[in-house]
């Protein structure tokens, strides 16, 4: 198995079912185990909202980040009663908190099913006919998977289209708040530190999974390292990066630059001023808007640094020469010369995709999205789950009922500027005398239309969200809501849209098929495809790097939260929490607080475990430097780092600042 | 002079040497002598910066709003002093503090060259010819009326073309501080009330202009009401609104809406979110980028006010009735018939402004503005004045030359933060592939290119800048400054766009001018052109409005700010002043604080007095409500009002709150 050609140093996110055992034993004298990589494997939780996780306790503790838990933080806020700002902590298990729509998966086996998907959708399909064979056969693979084992089964798909494999999980959707810091202390230094280093952050909460209304029996967790890394120490990280762009062509990657990554950017400041508008309204609108403000702010800062990445000459040389040594390679080889043909494909495109930008309906609110998803629930459920959509197969009903169904609470005067301005951007994108513009108006103006929506639907009651959905498509047919009437005027332009995107997409998934073919030819087949948001190992020493000049040292500790604060002299957000002031005394202030190494991770990531040569927790991923925001596209570990909480830090604040003792005598001692 | 039959209820900015003598008798019982009105004229100063004022004192005292000083308080505020957070008062005029290039005009005299401005653009001539004729013969008015008077002279184009008038005034550029409020109080409830009512801001400031460094001696100054108005009592605004476009056609309005505001706002939110972000690294950087930041949370709310009013189909309908009526009258004639082709001609312009939208060159920053206009300046010179770009004729040198030699400060991150996100946005408008792109980036990151520019400037100099501009074409060819550099690549193609929308705006010109041809036809030629940042007289009653079924009250008082407070629970912008806690209990709560009225302003008429039949200042224009924004192309009087502050406001607080004794003797007593 060489070495493959385009990875460098410790570059890699690599699959669980084909770890890159030769490079780890040159590179750091470690050979994984399959009971190292198995237990590892079986202690990482997935959030389904968007973060990774690890089991900690084998009565199914659950430790993430606290802007991963912070969805359901803010859903189990009140105006009396902020998580969110003032913490949580169960002093038992009666007292934790159930979310009211959270998922977790627990990777339990991967199967490779490339040849059954690649058989079904053969050369000689239209791409229309290529993504409803596609569809079908995963749909099969899905509910057949799940009908033998009962586990939750996804057919991922790998190298863009190289490779399918079924994943399969088991799912607990009973899980509870256990504790949460302050976000003061979780996200000390706000927006300005995101993406920054050094830090003094302890991004952690801790959830616990329950099964039959008791804590779940966990066998696989993760066991705390007594001192956590040194420096130099290799760091292993599992957890399931979102989403890399790596393996895209130079047309993909000047698409990105030029169209796509301007178009989000202008989409995110828009959500980003509006949502703090609705804020200033007062207190309460501002805890309100919190959680959506984080999520936008954060895609903006993160989105930005991608942006200046593929705005930088160097980064993008470097891209280029990795494609014109892959290409060079293709066509010296008659054999491969034919799989060339793929980079014109995606050049096409590309082209389309840019013609679609804003040219769909921006129409949203969570009660409008709801509404769009019964009408479509309604109309796919006439289908055989194979023809349907695939968010409405069988295979994923579940998953999709408990969002819709979701208890959540939902504020109406939030819906309604946001459900303005999302008509008033339909209306600027389309231009304000399209037919279908004006058919959403109905002769009033934005704001009294959203105000006369939002007041008329009856969708912010679960219960008749499922009386909706239990009466099918008759029920939406002779629906007086003004919601869903809304949903069916805009439903056939969303699905026109929909089925333009989807034909793009398998068309860039075959392409992609013959790159990956041309690359395990050249490169051998040891790569790792583009991140899926599912299980990777990544890994990389911890250790510091030099920017503007100074040398950035690979930890910081938490005597340094303290001083950071000073320095700020209380900005907004670099006020410790009243609890850490207190225990400021207490505090063993040399212990380590983050640190950074150089496994290769992205959005997704969060919450992800690090781990020992021994599986032991030594850290928990919470963010990447800005420097490695470009390894959307190419990866360096010149100064790109992720950033994680050491282990120390969360067992010192659980302690000393916020008297956890129940959930520390439930970790065990460290290094035992 | 039949009442013009498109003006409804107190609409109209009226032109001082046209005003509706015979509307304000019929409907107010009110004749303005000649004697009346060249006073308030004489007695209303322009800030030209951006804003409207009014002598108050024979000594040079000058009334306007904070948010029309503070790019003054702004520029003379230090680290260690900031005017613009502690406020300001001059215990004598030794005291006073030197504004570094703030300009004011005292209007004197208005001249109609109607019939020589036309005289010189003959229908013969192509567009090209057209804008160097109107240039050229502009450029001789300006001088030769300079030379003759020694006043600045500016012809101004009112009814898009239809007439220009030769505006004549005393230029003051000695100005100095007198007293500031803190933002605190002169913007009470920040962000989130600007454009709303009620109100309770102290939106004042008081400047007092020099002549040979000595207080200027001012014949006509506005005298102090005793009382201010009462309920719907008539209210007299004096001042300069900046622009409205309530002559535009259908298709200008379309424009307007589904293609330019919503570029606007595009960049707007772009700076917006990057002021912030620049703001969030210390407090330092925020006081830095306050005044920036404030100028386009501004605009933004105001545009989008703009468009809210354009995306309502009532508001359109309206406009589109009236468009009909003109047109209905202007067929039924066959003299004005020929008159329609205007029409078609702007429907042609606005299809071509559209492409340029994001078509030229973003880069910007205070240190390259000035590179690119000593370019400009040096090529401009070397031909005779009338040839020249407007901005660089000889009649106005002077003006040109003193914010050129500004020694107001310049912040080097700033500039790089600004310069760095305007080249980034230069590659995401015309891709990144582009020529000129990549002789702008020269091989570098935005960031990495910023940083070079601005630490290898010399710009920051003002004798730099002197000696450049000493030195003429052949300083700016042999420069090896790398912002001259770097302008003198960037300035063909700035030239090339300004050529483009010369010529468009020519061609607006004319087709306007027949559009105006053809109302004082229908309407008589009583009617009153868009603001032009000109002094207009507006007027309408002290009264309240209705809104979601609520009454608004036309008034609001200084005790109503202390409730607005506690409401507020201490929420960023609702915090009043120390100055104003410690007054509490002395000052006179029920001193009328705010106040609103019909009449018709926009932006330019902030700072402008409002005066009683007596010509007696009783209030300070500072802003319009949300509905009024609307009125930038039709108005309404139904809920759009303008805002001011009470003039008792204003001297109970110079009195009680800051002790101002020395001011409120100059003003002398109200009411004699």
């Amino acid at each position: 198995m060489p070495t493959p050609r385009f990875v460098r140093a410790d570059e890699g996110m690599w699959l669980f079912n084909n770890l890159p055992t030769k490079l780890l034993k040159e590179r750091y004298g470690f050979e994984p185990t399959k009971d190292w990589a198995d237990h590892l494997m079986k202690s990482c939780v997935r959030f389904n909202v968007g973060g990774s996780a690890s089991f900690i306790s084998s009565s199914g503790l659950v430790l993430t980040n606290h802007h991963v838990g912070s969805d359901t933080l803010y859903k189990l806020s009140t105006p009396e009663r902020n998580i969110m700002e003032v913490g949580f902590l169960a002093q038992s298990p009666e007292q934790e908190l159930k979310a009211p729509d959270l998922e977790l998966n627990q990777l339990v086996a991967i199967k490779d099913v490339t040849a059954e998907v690649k058989g079904a959708v053969t050369d000689s399909l239209t791409t229309e006919q290529a993504v409803a064979a596609r569809r079908a056969v995963i749909a099969r693979i899905e509910k057949s998977a799940l009908d033998e084992t009962g586990l939750k089964s996804t057919v991922t798909t790998l190298y863009g289209g190289g490779r399918y494999h079924l994943y399969q999980y088991r799912k607990f959707t009973d899980v509870r708040l256990v504790w949460a810091p302050e976000t003061a202390i979780a996200f000390f230094g706000g927006d300005a530190d995101n993406f920054e280093y050094p830090r003094y952050c302890l991004d952690a909460c801790i959830f616990r999974v329950y099964e039959n209304d008791k804590p779940a029996k966990i066998e696989h967790f993760l066991k705390w390292s007594e001192n956590g890394p040194q420096e130099n120490d290799v760091a292993f990280v599992s957890g399931n990066p979102g989403r890399t762009s790596r393996i895209f062509t130079m047309d993909a990657i000047k698409y990105q630059r030029d169209r796509f990554l301007p178009y989000v950017m202008t989409q995110l400041r828009r959500q980003e001023i509006l949502l703090q508008q609705y804020g200033l309204r007062g207190k309460e609108q501002a805890r309100r808007a919190r959680d959506d403000l984080f999520g936008v702010q954060n895609s903006r800062k993160a989105r930005l640094g991608m942006l200046a990445g593929l705005q930088d000459p160097q980064v993008l040389a470097d891209k280029a020469a990795a494609e014109k040594a892959l290409l060079d390679a293709i066509n010296a080889s008659p054999k491969l010369k034919p799989l060339a043909s793929a980079w014109q494909s995606i050049s096409e495109t590309t082209v389309k995709r840019a013609e679609l930008l804003g040219a769909g309906v921006a129409v949203h609110s969570q009660l409008f999205n709801i509404a769009l998803e019964l009408v479509q629930m309604a109309e796919e459920d006439q289908k055989p789950s194979e023809e349907r959509l695939p968010q409405f197969a069988d295979a994923g009903r579940e998953s999709l009922l408990q969002q819709l169904y979701s208890e959540a609470p939902i504020y109406s005067d939030l819906e309604q500027v946001i459900l303005t301005d999302s008509i008033a951007k339909t209306l600027e994108q389309r231009g304000f005398d399209d037919p279908l513009c004006q058919d959403i108006l109905a002769g009033k103006s934005p704001a009294e239309r959203a105000a006369e929506l939002i007041d008329g639907t009856g969708l912010l009651s679960v219960e008749v969200r499922k009386k909706v959905a239990a009466g099918g498509i008759e029920a939406i047919n002779s629906s007086h809501d003004p919601l869903i009437q809304l949903a069916k005027i805009i439903n056939p332009e969303v699905r026109r849209i929909r089925t333009i995107t989807d034909q793009l997409d398998e068309q860039d998934k075959q392409a992609y098929a013959k790159i990956a073919e041309a690359r395990f030819a050249v490169e051998g087949t040891s790569s790792y495809p583009d991140a899926t948001f599912t299980l990777r190992l990544a890994f990389g020493p911890v250790v510091g790097y030099e920017q503007d000049g100074r040398q950035i040292p690979a930890w910081t500790d938490i005597g340094g939260a303290f001083e950071h604060e000073q320095q700020h002299q209380g900005q907004a957000d670099y006020v410790l929490p009243a609890s850490w002031k207190k225990a400021e005394s207490k505090l063993k202030k040399s212990t380590p607080f983050n640190f950074v190494s150089t496994a290769d991770i992205i959005g997704g990531n969060s919450g992800s475990p690090v781990v020992n040569r021994a599986g032991e927790l030594i850290g928990l991923i919470f963010d990447g430097n800005i420097q490695s925001l470009s390894g959307n596209y190419i990866y360096s570990d010149k100064q790109a780092r992720s950033v994680s909480v050491h282990s120390s830090a969360i067992r010192e604040a659980l302690q000393v600042v916020y008297g956890a003792d129940n959930i520390v005598r439930e970790l065990g001692k460290p290094g035992q």
